[in-house]
This record gives structure tokens, sequence and C-alpha cells, in this order.
């Protein structure tokens, strides 16, 4: 039997061979106790929770869904029993500071943690990472008084929380929203909005949930410099820390939508009768900054639910491949005696296989490694490390968010054709993580926000320091590479490409600022596609390089696991990286056909 | 408001101006009454029924699904009441002999009904899709008997057909079937076995449901070499034509899908009680001839359906971008105070459209002329004619099933984009059709058998001459546009794809017979998408000639859509041409890594 949800494995390889994370013990005192042995002890049970408790209920949480009714949200029957073992359990803060409830791990394991859990169920999971992202904003800009008010109890899953900022006029350009915050004197505000889209806005889990809202102080300056951030309890809290008044928060309503059906999705009314209340988190009109610190995270995060259904729909292929028994070996087709095999023979099924693999394991490596930045950023030796890395998170996010998002719909597609009819069928696994993995390439910024994000602020932000970095690292796993015979061919093709993405982007980033700056965002997302190429062979170069040199002295047992790095990296190499140069001939020639076709040639 | 479902002017364009459809009628008298403003009236009211009847039923088609119990399959409320509409109006078997209830029409033009009516509510019309294929194969088939007891209650939509293949342990690989037919002596035979995935096997439309089934007769040889085809009616008919005894085929259930939920897909027990009695249906051992007849058809069909869907996923999604106001003009991003304007005016959603709009008329033109070569195939003035239109079907089929639906599930998913967080929304109609599509890349043979129909089976075809064929439509295309000084420089862009094509064409061809086979299957999909490519950009040249033609005496009113014509040529040519052969070279070095893989190196 194939795995469920991941290949502990190549989690480990990641994990202790490459990015080697018991070294991050010796940055920080927080981290000291994350050895070797700790750490695998935490994924292990997180495997166990995620096997045990969060996979038994996905499908449940699909085919229940949340119901609503008189403005309360019922989640599927299952939710509230392992929601309350989740946090029994002490999962939804891996990473945030002890004194709060969290557990204090490095980003690098929690990465690990966040795999199995949203790879065994991704909609019970948004329940508990809104929470986290809202206590997040908290943590950053709440006052004391609003921390000990809220966030113990959000971090232990007593409480939950959301981010409220879409409203039905305002998606992507969050800056046109209307939800008013009038101040009442004493220090709070009224707060008067609608907002949509509201994951886990209203649930039976929880029995407060906090709301940090998106609102426009009366007289504040229109668009995106007018935007205030608010604390917004559904109840409020009394000075004894117990619930008090009903705050005016009401849901109206919950969407019926294509995937995450286990997960909410709330209109939510603010001071409909006028007496929702709400305190400022943070500065007057600094909203929007605090906004991003959740959304790069949000970001990572929608990055790690789209990398975890294809990983998860990686596993069922392939078991479903090595046991579903279909069809003669191709070299035996004009043999009608021959035996009929598992569909793994298949060369077709072998190659959607090597799809699915090679993509899966690179947007593992690139998420930890995102992660690993994230640890290095908050304690690397010196402040220029520091930067350095805050640099890579930058640039990237929104290929975590954007691009793997986009090849994590394709593998979980090329998963259902894997298993054929049955592909279709809600009965199997695959039509689920299909339609659940489909919302990631939408929100926290659709994929197209991603590619212009990367383009018209990643690129050259800090003069394009962060982008040099990248390539500086890229060019160190070529280097050491190409001084590996078994991956010498690779990585030429390899270094190739990163070369000649360093011209594509300064072609890109120069167009993007000149007279033909339409036409270079027009080609934003296959710019994004290209980078996102690139840094994929990146990441698969880096693994067969570490898989190159253990095979030196690696254990029998050990052998194919590091063989089979390898054949990624080559895969990706002869079927991938040919299209890549076609991507950037394309993204030379900077086609404007898309910006200068007239409104009235479309048809009407 | 734009159209819904498909773009009229479009279709008009592709069935006259390139196609020249009423030039038909001179090729047959079956067709002498098809003159221009006949097609115009049956387009026509083709598509006031698709928007007055199929399409408002589409959404409670998808919610209600069709519902079993005790055998009984309860089809969506109105579906009955349309259905039988639709009959009245006589629209379901368009093109079949007017002696048989059919109304005798050339293919062409009802491959604009079919976009109609697949667009609108593609599940519905799988009933009529169905019976009509049933119904072709038992004119091909049927003895004078069989015709007179059956045909004519098919193609009028009293009686129902189906088809019987797919058996639990027998999907892709027919020839492993086990349903049994034992002769009873009197020219009739004793049917017994399990077929699964039987659209419409079983509902509440008609009194009667026709079976053609594959079965293997007592004592035939092993594999496809032993499959014989039966008619095997719901109830069997008596010499009256009146109904008589129930003939033992039961649906034991239907599957809960992903999407087509208006169509029940069951799965049927034969003979349960040993008194199912079926009928041949052309020759013995013969049965797969029969079923590629038919085969071929539903792959067509399929292409049709994906390529439908994209169709009306391209109108919601440009009509949404014409009115969503969202976000500034990126010109002035800066500019606080700037309106915000629809998000057709923001360029990712112009590339998003761009990518739409080309795809779905080069879809849209393929399929037509598929549909065109099939009227050639039967009426072109010489037997060399018609020789050489069969084998553009031949090889085109492949393409039209397996690329067009690769593509059309791509399209869909860029609506569903479009739209943003509304696009995930059951309300809206994209979650609807990118789960409807979904099915048609993996049923009527995967994309993965597809590729390889094309790579070992069609592009060998009788000494390569119908590739030849093609690729000297291609070349006379070229030529004329090459001559045209607006079109030149996309032809000869498209020029060089289609002469390296060849050169590929020749190595894959090569490679599949050689030492290297199985590497060779193993890009059998990539070389379907290469080749795909190259024909999209043949048909968006030829789509360009017609209207630069066209452009210099056209009316002031049809100059933007025939200037949006060569705009689509251009975008191909710019984004996806040098994509195109980036493919090349990757097919060029044909990877063997998914084949030579060991399977240890898969995770365990």
């Amino acid at each position: 039997m194939t795995q469920v949800i991941s290949d502990q494995r190549d989690i480990e390889f990641v994990i202790h061979e490459i990015l080697q994370a018991q070294t991050l013990a010796e940055l920080n005192d927080n981290y000291a106790d994350f050895n070797k042995k700790t750490i695998d002890m935490i994924i292990k049970e997180a495997k166990n929770i995620a096997i045990k408790a969060l996979l038994p209920i996905s499908k449940e949480g699909d085919e229940f869904g949340c119901t609503f009714e008189n403005g309360k949200v019922t989640t599927p029957p299952s939710f509230k029993r392992v929601f309350d073992l989740f946090n029994e359990g002490e999962w939804l803060a891996p990473t945030e500071d002890p004194q709060w409830g969290g557990q204090g791990m490095p980003f690098t394991v929690a990465a690990a943690i966040a795999e199995y859990f949203n790879g065994a169920n991704y909609p019970f999971m948004m329940y508990c990472s809104a929470t986290r992202g809202a206590g997040h904003l908290l943590e950053h800009f709440g006052t004391q008084e609003q921390k000990n008010t809220y966030l113990k109890n959000m971090y232990t899953g007593k409480w939950a929380g959301t981010m409220l900022l879409t409203e039905p006029g305002a998606g992507s350009d969050v800056g046109a929203l209307i939800t008013k915050a009038v101040p009442n004197g004493d220090g709070t505000y009224n707060i008067v909005g609608e907002k949509i889209f509201i994951s886990g806005g209203e649930q039976d889990l929880t029995e407060n949930i906090i709301h940090p809202v998106l609102a426009r102080i009366e007289g504040a300056p229109a668009g995106t410099k007018g935007i205030s951030l608010f604390l917004v309890p559904k109840y409020r809290v009394k000075k004894d820390g117990s619930l008090g008044e009903f705050n005016d928060v009401i849901c109206t309503g919950i969407e019926h939508k294509m995937g995450i059906h286990g997960n909410a999705t709330c209109t939510l009314s603010l001071g409909a009768k006028g007496n929702c209340v709400g305190t400022l988190l943070g500065e007057e009109n600094k909203g929007m900054k605090a906004m991003f610190l959740m959304m790069n995270l949000a970001r990572l995060l929608a990055g790690v639910q789209g990398f975890a259904c294809a990983g998860a729909a990686y596993m069922y292929a392939l078991d479903y491949a090595r046991n579903r028994i279909q069809g003669r070996d191709l070299m035996e087709i004009r043999n009608p005696d021959a035996p009929a095999v598992p569909i793994i023979r298949h060369p077709d099924v072998r190659r959607q296989l090597m799809v699915m693999k090679s993509n899966v394991e690179a947007m593992r490596t690139l998420i930890y490694y995102v992660h690993y930045c994230m640890d290095m950023s908050k304690y690397a030796a010196t402040d220029e490390e520091k930067a350095k890395y805050q640099g890579f998170i930058d640039i990237l996010t929104p290929i975590a968010k954007g691009y793997i998002t986009d090849r994590a719909f394709e593998v979980c597609s090329q998963g259902m054709q894997v298993f054929g009819g049955y592909g279709f069928i809600e009965d199997y696994p695959m039509a689920q993580l299909l339609r659940d993995v489909r919302i990631t390439l939408i929100y926290e910024g659709t994929n197209g926000i991603q590619a212009m994000d990367l383009l018209g602020r990643k690129l050259g932000m800090n003069n394009g320091k962060p982008v040099m970095d990248l390539f500086g690292e890229m060019q160190i796993t070529i280097t050491r590479a190409k001084n590996m015979p078994a991956l010498e061919k690779a990585a030429t093709k390899v270094e190739e490409v990163v070369n000649k993405l360093g011209d594509v982007a300064i072609h890109m980033g120069t167009t993007a600022m000149g007279p033909k700056m339409l036409a270079a965002f027009a080609n934003a997302h296959p710019f994004l596609d290209a980078v996102g190429d690139t840094v994929f062979a990146w990441m698969l170069l880096w693994r067969a390089v570490t898989a190159a040199q253990k095979l030196e002295t690696a254990k029998k047992k050990d052998i194919p696991f590091y063989q089979g790095v390898i054949k990624s990296l080559e895969f990706y190499a002869q079927t991938v990286l040919p299209i890549t140069l076609g991507r950037f001939a394309a993204l030379l020639g900077t086609s404007a056909v898309a910006v200068e076709i007239e409104d009235n040639m479309f048809p009407g």
C-alpha cells in the first residue's frame, strides 16, 4: 500500500537532508529543544492525527458541508469532536509564542505538519489556519490589553479568528471598501458594513469568534490610504474574560461552493442594529500594512493548501496505478494471451506519475524552503542575512502561491486522469481534491494578482537585490551539480535556463516601466510561469545534488529513493525545460495583442 | 449584454464564410434544400430552443441530479417536459436518414446545432446523443427487421438508446470484457453480465431503452477478437411494435459524480434472472469493428461537448468582464481618485479573454471542419476525394477529442478565474461548466488513449497518406496567407511550426516503431499537444485568411469582427507558438525517464 496524504521519506529528506532543520536549534534559544529526534517525533505525531482524526472526516465534510439557518451555521457532524481533539493536542499554533499558547517550533518543522494536516482535510484546517492568522495580526499589532484579552484563547482553539476584507464591491481592489468606523469617543469605534467570502465567519466550533476587520474611519482618505484595521469580537469580552453582550455581527448567509464544503464561507453584516463595537488594531489608516503582513502568510498558506492537495492526489494516483489491473504490457500488445498488468506499467500512466512526482517534490522543497527562510529571517546571525532571507520570502511568495497552486490544480487533474472513469466518481478521493484545490488559485489574491506582484513589485524591490541574491543561490547549486558527473547534463540545462531567465527578467522589468507597460503586464502571468518553472528546476537540482552526495554512502534500502530524486530532475530537465525556453522566447516578444485589441473586436 | 452559449457571428463565419456550407447542396440531392437561408433558419431555431428550453433547466439538472430507488431512475423534474418538446421539434437526429425519422441535414450544419444544444445543457443532451449513436449503429449493422423494429422510434425520441461497453474489469481495455452471450438456438442469444458507467442506462424519459451490448459468445476467442455486438431492449418488442415482456435488464445503481449530474450514469445487470434476450447486431466476433464506428462518432462528440462548455464559459467570462467594475485602470494605478473600471480593462483579464477567444475559435473551426469532412467523405465528387476526407477525419478525431477537451478544461478554468471568487460559487455558471467538462477528458477513451491512437495508429495509417494530405492542406493556407501583407508575419511563424512538426512527426513515428518504442509512447501525450497546437494555428490562420479577404470589402459593422479574427491569430502566434517550438524540442529529445525509472523509485 502506498502511503496516504504524503511521502514521509521525502519529507524527512527535505527537512533533514536538504534544509538540515536540526541546525536551527543552534540559532536561537527558542528552537534549542528541536533536535532531530524531537522533530521526527512531532512530524510522526502530526501524521498520526492527520491520518486517524482529520482524514476520516474529510469526506463527511464534503458531503454534509455546512448548513445555515436563522443566523446559525452548523459545521459537519464530526468537526466539533475532532476540532476539540486537535486543540487538546495543541496543534493550532505550532510556531507561535509559547507565552500565548503557541508551540514555538521552527517554521521549517511546521511546514511538515501543515502538509499532513492540509493534505488530510484542508477545509477543516481552514478554521484553525484563519484563527492562527488572526492571532498573528493581534500578536504584531495588538496592544497588551488586546493580546491579554484574546490571544491565548485563540491560539488554544477556545475562540476562533477570521479576516474580514472582501465586500461585494471590493474584492481584488481592497481599497474600494466602504465599511465604516465611527469613533465612539471612548477609544472604541462603531462599525457598520457588509463583508463577504468570510471563511469561518460563523460556526459552531468555538464559543467566540474574533474578527479583524478592514474599515474606513469616517473622513479618512479614499483608497487604500484610508483603511484601518479593527478588532471586532462576535461576543464582547468582559474585564474578567467571560463573554458579554452579542456584538451585532450577524451571519446572513453562507455560500454554496464548488469545493471546501466543510468550511463555512459567510456573509457577515456588522452593526445592522448600530451595536457593533470594535477597537483599533494598530494605527489609524495603516490597515493595509497590517493586512499585508497577514496576507503574505495567507498567500503562503494558499500555496501550502494547493501543494498538500497535489501531494495527496499524487499518493492516491500512485496507489491506484499500482493496484488497478487493466490492459496488456505495451511490448505484448499484439499477444492476446499476455496477462493484464497494473496500469503503472503503461508508459502514459508512468509519464503522468512522473509529472506528479517531479512537481510535488519541487513544490514540497519550495514550500519548506520558504518556511526555512522565515526561520532565517528571524534568527540568522546577522541583520544582512536576515534581510537576505526576508528578500527570498518576498520574491518567492507569489511563486509559492501563484505558480504552485496553478500546478497543483494540474496535478490534481492529472491524478483524476490516472483514475480514469473512477476519478470522476465522488466515491473516490480525486473529485473532492480537484474541487477543493481550485479555490487556492483564486483566494488571497488571484494568481493574476500574484503575477502582477512578482513583475510589478518584487522584481524591482530594493533595486533588484532579492532577485540577484536568488540568482546567486541558484548558481551555487548549479556549480555544485556541474561537478557531479551524474548530474552534469541536467545541471547544464538548468544553467542555460537560469541564465536566460536573467535576460528575460531584465527585459520584462524594463518593459514594465516603459511605454509598453501594459503589454508587459499582459504577460505577467506567463512571466510567473517562466520564473516558476525555473525555480522548480532549481529545487529539483538542489534535491538531486543532495541525493547524489548521499548515494555515495547510502544504505541499500535508501538507494532507490535517492535515484528517484535524480530521475525527477532528469524528467523535468528533459520534458519541461525545453518548453520553459519557449516561454522565454514568447516573453521576449512581449505580445501586445491582448492590450491592443479593441473591446468591440470581442463578440457582442 | 454579451451573447449566451455561443457567438452567433462566429458560427456564421465558420459555416458560411470559411466552409461555405451552402455549396454542399450541390454535392448531393439529400442536401439540395439546404441553402443559406434554410441553414440560417435552422441554426436560429436551434439557438432559440437552446436558450429558451435547454439552458433554463441546466442548473436544475445540476442541483437535483438523478435519483435511484428500487431499480428506477428519476431524472431532474423538468427534463421529461423539455425532452418531449425537443423531440416534437425533431431535433434528435439532425443528420440521420429521413426514412427513419432523421432530418437528413449536412453534418456541417448539425455542428452548429450541437454547439448550441451542448453549450446550453450537455448532460441533458447526452440522452439524445446516446440515442442517436445507438441508432447510428443500428442503421449501419442492423438487419432490415431490426431497423424496422427500433430505428424510427429511436430517432424520434420515443425510445432511447445507449451503449454498453465498460465492465468493472474492462475499461480502457475493452477486450477484457466477460459479459456472456449463449445462443438460444432460435437466432437469439441469452445475455448475462454486468455493465458500468452507462450514460442514460435507465431513465424515466422514454418508454423503452435499446441497448447495444458488447459481449462474448460462448467459446469465442479471448481479447477483442472474440467480441460481438448485440441489441438488447429493456422491454422486448412484439411483432406489432407494442411493448412486451421486461427483458431482465436491471439498473442496480447510479454513480454520484463530480459533474453532468443531470445524466444518469448507471450500473446495469443483464440476465440476473436468466431472462435477458438479445439479437446479434452485425457479424459474430466483429463487435469491435462496429464499436469503432460508434466510438469515432462518440469521440468527436466528446470534443463537441468539451468545446461547447469552453465556448459557453468564454461568453460568460466576457460578459462578466464587461460588467464587473473593480480596480482602477493600470495607467492610473497611483491615482486614488481615478474611477474603477470594468475588469476587461485590466491587462491580465484581457490576456485571459484572448486565451479563451483564440482557443474557442480554433476549437469551433476544427470541430466544424471535421463535420465538413464527414459530409465530404460521403458526397465528394470522387472516391479519391472521399478517401482523402475520411483520412482527415481519422487523423483529426484524436485531436478533436483529446486536444480539444484538454484545452476546454483549461478554458473553463480560465473562465472561472475571470469571475474571481464568484467563479467558485455555484450560483454562477462557471463551477458547473468546470465540473461538467472534466469528464470529456476521460470518457470515450481517455485523452492518453487518444494520444496513443494518434501516434500509434493514425500517424502511419495508409503509409502516412492522411498526414501528408493534411500537411498539404496546411501549406495551401500558409501560401495564401503569406501573400497577404497583414498576415505575412504570423503566417511565417505558422509555416516554421508546420515545417518543424513534419520533422517531429517523422522522428516520433520512427521512434515508436524502434527499440525506443516505450519512450516514444511515454511522449505520446506531449506529441498530441504539439500536433494540436499546430492544428489550432492552422485553423486560426485559415480564419485570418478569410477575414483579411473579407475586410477588403466589408461593411463597417463587420470590420471589428474580422479584425478580431486576425487578432486571435496574432495572439496565438506570439504567445503559444514559441512554446510549441519548445514542445518540439522536448519531443525530439524523447525523454525515456518515465519508462526507465524503476517502480521502487516511486514512494512506497
